[in-house]
């Protein structure tokens, strides 16, 4: 039987002030995180390269995956999360976020 | 080495007036891309369970991964492709693509 995956979708887009200074940080520290929060089993992230023109002024995803719903609701408030979300906040310009239960 | 795998991050919302009964078969006619389109390397999709209320009106994911960008370009012209756009695009009330290379 395979494991069940819950996949969870995280699209950035930043402010137009925001300099590569500011966002190389904040990808880092959200990089950071899988070594900070044991809930996270996977974790991949990386910068828009699409050529539809449907990313809706977001330029990055970050792909992060759990076991179960209970460990997705426990990571959103983890502290380091939420510095995280602290640290981005002044500087968001586009945010989306969708959760799905991979059945591939 | 790990093989580089190119992500393609697809979210769709649906019209008001989309009723469940339409959207199966749009469903079911993106699960069959992978049997009629060799570009696809992986495939997994699932409908939105997040709880942040940060999903933009999205409620289907696919995330579709090539091993190229240049198969990735070759996908998106496919008549299968094609076939799918025309089914769902009369239903579509938000869609937003991101591609990234996942690095993790």
């Amino acid at each position: 039987m395979m494991t069940k995956l819950l996949r969870h979708v995280v699209l950035f887009g930043f402010k137009d002030d925001t300099s590569p200074e500011q966002i190389e940080p904040i990808e880092q520290t959200f990089v950071a995180l899988p070594d900070k929060i044991d809930l996270i089993r996977d974790f991949e992230w990386g910068t828009d390269v699409s050529v539809e023109g449907l990313s809706q002024g977001h330029t990055h995803c970050f792909f992060v995956t759990f076991l179960s719903e209970a460990d997705r609701d426990a990571y959103l408030p983890h502290p380091a999360h939420k510095a995280f979300v602290e640290l981005i906040q002044p500087h968001l310009a586009q945010v989306t976020v969708v959760d799905y239960w991979a059945n591939s």
